[in-house]
């Protein structure tokens, strides 16, 4: 397909096929033929059946569970495409696998979100568009050009839809995502609180304090993912004790590993809004969760990258 | 440890650990202790619990099924040692996966076992411990030092132990592995055989010729691995529809997936000899599988390595 | 001179001599000599004086203003280094400049906090030691080994030592400072506040609202470098007006450019407490701080380097 | 000269330039000029006296003997095209020199085809056209794009044109050429055999067996390069012996170092086939030499690479 | 700007505005806006307010005095193009900074020359253009294309449009500048001298000798950059004692440090021709200052790159 | 052999095996055994017949005529070093071949001189030794150590030596050289004149001046090196015509291609002293030529490096 003169093709890996359908409908590529298969014994085997010499490719893939599976399926793939004469190898990976491996906590600790983008680079990607990363530091993880993508305005559009009454708080469940949940509260417009845990004396046990107002108010507990959903429920059990009217909560990145949904639908969060960055089962998209297409996005993103277009006004509200 | 004024460390990651064991013995190395943990979304941990500073680090990791999964521990492993100021990074790697898609059979295909070096380099490996690859070639997509070890001289000095009465003729399942029979052939003086499949005339189906003489002998096939065990079961058919007296299996690598260990025991093979370079479960090490010891090779590898010694000459029968 | 057989070296460049002195005595370590020139057009010049031929050798250079001058210095040194065959190349920088521009806040911003571990790396650096990174994440910048020196442990020490009678509260003046709060909160056994700058409604103009209980409690505002001092005062200011009994800042790197001395001696702020990783000449040394040094814990991280020892020992209060 | 909107050039340096004008014929790429010199103490010196600013250039060279001249001359022209800002350079390197030096048989060996391809990509070549490597495992020896043009269709044409009226067997000279006689013999529907030197018993002399049946046919030995000529002609010799009716001989590259054409018309072999890969003077063009042209599948080959196009489809019979 | 179907965009940072807006002038490209700030602090920040997505970026900047301030900007400006997904990051840098740190002249020094070739490449440039090197030689510093744009012709125009009445002779100031001095020669077709400082016996102080004919000659003197002008000034006097009617002075780079123009003020020399490559504050522009511009040949120069034409016709005088 | 606790081998490849013979005595480091061969079709073969494992390798090749062969084999042995896990491959190459093409002295040319450079260091060496380079500059076309050892104070100990009763002055052939002549003149404490060939008026032929007094003086004329003769031997006639008493020529590189002898011979040249950095075949040692040796400098340079002494002492007369 040509866009501007360009030749461009798209190509969709195992993970998350029904995005990457919503995303060839955004942008209007239609998705080439590439087969993914697994030898008896567990290796991946690539096969493209069109084309790419010349090509701006796109691969989608991102890297959630299982994530080395993912992984190398991506790194296989831009090796095949580059000893095809691809002409560039853009992978769009909307979930960044590794992403909370980002620095070196302890001693003798791998950086393991810093080896993926050495993967991707020594493998030949050209570029990275990635969502909401962990740490937005992880840009500086590359040498090649990486669009991060934001998904808070996207859950911010939602939430701002709901016309709420009454006063509304943004919630981080934890010290690191206080940045965060000020962006989200930017959007609404209101204040924030965060969930503090502490030890009140040495050799007592750690209690979960709130630090900010949220009695009588609607809470929106924020983080960029939820995996086992453990800390987001504790989270909105302590905002209910401290008065809030209403929890809800919201993430981009859906990992929703045992027992996410269980707990979450058992909890007093009374809804729970994450995007479409990781694939979820149907048995996962329980009666609590809301799931929202970022499809749209990264499609256009795509078509303005191809374009040679900014993508910054895409990321606003 | 101090070996020659080297501090010195050895390290099992989860694919092999009683070969690991079983090359500190060797050695005389002992096990350092690091634990390979996942998170409930599939990421690996790696913590290495004692220093590695200025260390020669020698880590031991199979990349067998799961391949990619093992893959990923000895890339972390390597990013981790690195940052923690390891002086030297030796990944013994007797099983090397991939190493199968070594060359583009058809357009647009990976070539994986050169990505797997890529990946290894491009994360810091300083040396690779390697045992019989698929290609010698492969020894060429690394920069680095590789040593390659060969399994042959063990499964050769298996089958002289035997002084077997009647005529022996080694034999190549296919093609491509002509080479590897012959200096299974050199070590027992004996004559090869070639296992040729091929279409007598167009739109006929395939049959299983044998090029040259097997009658009354004892056949041994010799392969660098066995996977599902579908060629060389039809192959021992093929022998002795030609008149061997008995067949002989024998292969470094025992991949062994399903249904390999079935095909083996109710075929004709007498005995199928394999090393211990791929970790075998109970259920696997069947009634006609003998399995040897590559533990005694690689552990004097390694201390001759450590020493600066030749190791050329561990490489004879 | 000679420590574990090793040949090592230690250099200081211009920024920061005094604290080159400390580290040199508690190392035992003397000042190697080289002297840095400036041509009458303002390019940088660099005589070593001995040779450093196969020796391990350390610089220290503090990359704070004039941060352009001290990182070329730092580059220019190596790349002679290098020429000069030393054995590797060691940067203490214990202010690493260009730190705050550690990701695209913006569309078409450098990441220049990578581009300068780009530039060390490419110059021929064979391991940075740094202190309180601004963010932890840019230890994955590098390739090489760098270690992330802690100053919190010397603050909270200091802290920890005047052994208040009041309660004590650790704010942090901003929400991308949360989790360093926490940790010297950690040390001090109390309870954390947050400075929370935000618009009440569209087109008011913004207030500092604070999150958490201060009032009637020591408040010790922690950030990991003071600049100007502007948002610190403020923050200041705001808990005192929410009944903070005493207020008392702390940083590790004390930037004090214009007007940070005048605004903190003028402030409500009791006692500013920094460390010396940047030089303040006498004039900076206002009745009001109080400079602890970073000397010895530099000094022994160097000896624990070079004798191949553990040096997260070291990080602890 | 434009070609799909693309500035194309076509240089031919000095070794095979009759390959070269064939190739500009097939393509309708005219020969740009340019002068590979030699300064009296042996330097090579290359003027090029056209522009080639923002051109995709492709170089035509074997590096055939003298091969080290040959390839000093292709790094040369591939440093100058990159300093003259050549858009990309492409080598077409119908014979790969050094490419039997594939692999460490012995200890203490070089990798020379590493090598070559190592130093191609790191004076800037930006991809390589090759034909029948000596093993296929050498396009993972480059991490740029490498085609690998086969040149058995164009032997296997010649031969099937011939329409022999006896029945054919393919013969490989030895153990590692048994994967190409397949190919062959696919081509042509036929069996094959093998060479198989062996001593029956230790300290007992060579002997030459041939595994497979040749009786009564016309056999046709395979190889991918002849050099001197000895193993083939003595391959002849032994199909003689065991019967077969008449011995013809076929290679991609004709080294032909003395005596190979001596060998070669004195031989019992009635008709040796090879391509222009390598140029052959007058004088080796002996009676029993056929010389089939590659000229017109790499000029549609590079045609295709020029217009984006897939190449696999040329490597048919 | 569409030129040639290429999107190009031209940016000046902060070190020579107004040969920039001559460039611009020169070649037709409007100048991009980016605004260069320094923090508080030093620190570079950089704004690019247009997208340079997709785009072939000049960016222009002498390397001059303040050096490393203008070396940092350059280097922040590339990486945040780069970032930004520039095509091609071109710069323009008509004086080279660090040029005459060229060698290692005694143990132990850096090449500072080469040190900013690495910078510049390790960040991200992709072709650069300079103007009369100070070592032709530093054209092998970069892997990528340079363009070294000689300033000489401007000169040697200048002074054969005076069209003197008596013979001239063109005169090197030191033994490294006399390829230079016999270029301008050739151009004004006359003899030249060289100064020559020698001891005449040891421990006798250094006298400055004259060789070659200057008696009753104009002599011009030229040198690739004039710095604090003593030497220049210095050789002046010994031709006017030699015998010279009258002495000119010529360089292309006016670095003019303190007290280079009250030197030339007071000398003997009549008229100093210099270029614009480095910006001259309007008091530097004294009397016998002549300042030449560059804008035309390097606004020509650039047109000539974008649309792949040779640069070289622009070279002669 | 242990120096310093350190394995050290020396081999010579087969440009000049009489100098490295020189360099084992002066050292005391024996040669270790490797046999280069070369196929019949041109192919360099190495085979190393000691283990180098964990040794510091120091592998003397001069790139003299035939360069390319030279050259080759010297990267294919660094090949092999560093595949057999030698510690560190240190090329020591009196003679760097392609030198002279240090710059692009005209559009579209190579700078072979860092091509060399490149393939060098791609290979994997660790540091080269080389003597009196075409350029200084060179050095900065290397990333690795590089060592400049100078030729001319032992030919200027040689000339220091005859006490000539005579005035000297020491001439440069041409404008380049007029540095290395000026250093000699330095050793000897005497003035310099320099050759300039020019066009007094156009479309008038060349003559050959001689700026600065040689009459009744002994000229010694110097270069690096002395290819073909032509250029020394014009500038000695012109010399005597000016009424030198005596001319003597010296150079470090005896290059002598044909008919540099003969020249020499019949000129008016009294005595030409060089250097064995180049092997001069006995019939090339004519009467007027006196070889001086570089042995002894290079041994004790080696024995530095392994000592890390520095050897910047090595380089004074």
């Amino acid at each position: 397909m040509y866009i501007d003169q360009k030749k461009v093709k798209l190509f969709s890996l195992s993970s998350n096929l029904q995005l990457a359908q919503e995303i060839s409908e955004a942008s209007g590529i239609p998705l080439s033929q590439c087969e993914v298969k697994r030898f008896a014994d567990g290796e991946v085997s690539i096969d493209i059946t069109e084309t790419v010499r010349g090509h701006d490719v796109y691969v989608i893939q991102s890297t959630s569970n299982p994530v080395n599976e993912h992984l190398m399926e991506v790194l296989i793939m831009i090796d095949a495409l580059k000893r095809a004469s691809a002409k560039s190898v853009n992978i769009v990976m909307p979930y960044y696998g590794y992403s909370r491996q980002d620095r070196k906590a302890r001693s003798r600790q791998p950086i393991s979100a810093k080896l993926v983008a050495d993967l991707l680079q020594a493998t030949g990607a050209s570029r990275v568009l990635a969502m909401d990363l962990h740490a937005a530091q992880i840009q500086g993880f590359f040498d090649i050009p990486i669009d991060n993508f934001p998904g808070l305005p996207i859950i911010g559009r939602y939430f701002k839809n709901k016309e709420f009454s009454k006063e509304i708080v943004v919630v981080s469940p934890d010290h690191g995502g206080t940045t965060r949940a000020r962006q989200l509260a930017e959007y609404l417009t209101c204040p924030i609180a965060i969930i503090d845990k502490r030890r009140p004396r040495p050799n007592v046990s750690e209690v979960m304090n709130v630090i900010g107002e949220v009695e009588d108010k609607i809470a929106i507990i924020v983080d960029d993912m939820i995996d086992t959903g453990g800390s987001i429920v504790n989270a909105a059990s302590a905002l209910k004790e401290r008065g809030a009217m209403e929890v809800y909560a919201a993430c981009t990145h859906a990992i929703f590993t045992y027992p996410a949904n269980e707990r979450i639908e058992q909890s007093i969060i009374k809804e729970c809004v994450v995007t479409n960055t990781i694939c979820l089962s149907k048995d996962k998209l329980t009666p609590k969760i809301t799931q929202l297409s970022v499809g749209p996005l990264l499609g256009q993103g795509i078509l303005n990258i191809i374009k040679d277009e900014s993508i910054s006004d895409l990321f606003t509200l």
